[in-house]
């Protein structure tokens, strides 16, 4: 039976009704009916082919939940009518050191859900069981999606540059990813700060777990909070004055970027080298990393603020993602 | 008694014989007659005040061997008539977490050894006994001065960034920081390349210890050896093309500068984000790190290549170092 979705045909369209005969279903798929599926800045990068890697037709969506209606004859750990999710990435070469590790993510061969390969603006999708995860009973359906590529994108830094709780974290940008990483930081016992160019959202980001609030394109005011931070996630993907920002630093602190800056990050040496500091980056994160994600956001109720909107208006959902006005993120709904 | 010294009174003049009287011993101070003294690429920036941190009269000088001639009271580390060092520091707080932890380097307060107080270009200095170290007896005291300075730039990032001895690491520049890095990385148990702009600097680079070399300029050669680094140090005070270097790092690797290059780092946030790598930097390392780092050396046999010099040929020897001529590192003798 053919599968129904929503494709661009090229970069810029719009997205229109499609249907594609899935793949075989191999030995370790799983066939999934969609309830819902988030939509992510990138599912717009990649509809515009902003990143060059988009092939067309396009079916977008990567922040999928649904219900396993078939499995393949060497699927154990999975039964069908269980309720699964699937994130950024779909296939991995489970041979290599970063797939024996949990590290999917950083494998070389590892395949996006919706580069090359069908996404999740659709009714059904197929994919490896490996990169299908079961939804803690506690996640609503509704909030689930975003987790699983927003959500991993912002938890595994905190993991991976080992973040502790007595630690001072700040977050550049609240939205999308912002105000799921101002509550990871919040759970995680960290005094948390948030900087947003947007004065008003001062109160929600308090609600998500900040404990103060700073303008972040207000560079004098910026200064006088002094080196103090531990670590600081920026998710924007605009140009920051990255000095300052490294100033806002105490010795061996981490300034993490999951957004990406259009123009190259612009770093002083010295900015590094006096008090041993660190510019690093992250993307989406491994399996083991995802099931933690998911236990940890059940156990302290972190939860995307989402708009539900049908599957049917994706493209004036996309339209609204694109102007900035999504408080936090959009949930597709079939 | 007054100490005899060689100081710049402007910025960019030669040094010339100078004489000062002592700050009063300090309880917690030693006074040290100076045999050897090595010279360090930043003796030559503060001379010039290339760094705008420079006061006058100037006397350079932090790689300083001697013998202690004076302890003050409450010093019971130290004896009379034995054999120690001084490095960049030469005071801190004492009192702050830094401080606390061991990592005076990061003290907000920590005094440079010839900023602001007379270094080691003299006959005598005075200092806090915490900021002076016994030599370990197996290094030669007209080696043991370059291990102060340029020998803990380089062994603190191995130890604060985590580099095992399973890694790859890659040694950018070869010379007075270099040409030590290659020491402790291969004595580290690491696969170590040597990167350099002077291909005649294979031969030595392999002797200290690299196993491969690579010409550290030729963009197309250097992508040729793909992604295979854990860990690369630039030592080099020049701008580099850093989006080829970050390339050539594996995931999770770390591209650390303990150089100061005269441009800003343009890093492009993509070459951070996929493969969750790295850009850090280091100077010199705390009281700990000093003493693992010298008892490693003297395990190990690790030791500057030294040419050395009269204390009187300072003004030769800098001008020396200034044209790239030292191999690799020139100490004066007094």
């Amino acid at each position: 039976m053919p599968i129904n979705c929503l494709a661009a045909h090229a970069a810029k369209e719009p997205l229109r009704p499609f249907q594609y005969e899935p793949q075989e279903l191999g030995l370790g798929d799983v066939e999934i009916k969609i309830t819902h599926c988030g939509i992510c800045h990138s599912d717009l990068h990649l509809i515009n082919n902003e990143w060059g890697i988009s092939t067309y037709p396009l079916v977008p969506g990567h922040e999928i939940i649904g219900a396993v209606t078939a499995v393949g004859s060497s699927v154990t750990s999975l039964k069908i009518g269980q309720r699964v999710g699937v994130g950024w990435e779909a296939d991995s070469c489970l041979e290599c050191e970063y797939c024996n590790r949990g590290e999917e993510n950083l494998c070389a061969r590892n395949q996006p859900t919706c580069v090359g390969r069908p996404g999740g603006f659709a009714d059904r999708i197929r994919v490896h069981s490996h990169f299908t995860f079961p939804i803690p009973e506690a996640i609503e359906s509704e909030k689930a999606g975003p987790l699983l590529c927003g959500g991993i994108t912002v938890f595994t830094p905190l993991r991976a540059f080992g973040v502790t709780p007595l630690m001072r974290v700040g977050v550049i940008g609240i939205g999308g990813l912002g105000h799921l990483a101002l509550q990871f930081a919040r759970a995680f016992g960290c005094e948390v700060t948030a900087f947003s160019s947007t004065p008003g959202k001062e109160a929600e980001a308090r609600k998500f777990g900040a404990h103060h609030f700073a303008a972040s394109t207000d560079a004098a005011a910026l200064a006088k909070l002094g080196s103090r931070f531990d670590f600081l996630l920026s998710t924007v993907n605009t140009d920051l004055d990255w000095n300052t920002y490294l100033n806002l630093l105490r010795p061996k602190g981490k300034l993490c970027v999951v957004g990406a800056s259009p123009q190259p990050l612009s770093i002083p040496a010295f900015a590094l080298i006096v008090g041993q500091k660190t510019v690093c980056g992250s993307n989406t994160g491994g399996r083991p990393a995802i099931l933690e994600m998911l236990e940890f956001a059940a156990r302290h109720g972190i939860r995307p603020q989402v708009e539900l909107k049908p599957m049917a208006e994706a493209n004036a959902a996309l339209a609204r993602l694109a102007a900035n006005q999504a408080r936090y993120r959009i949930v597709l709904v079939n």
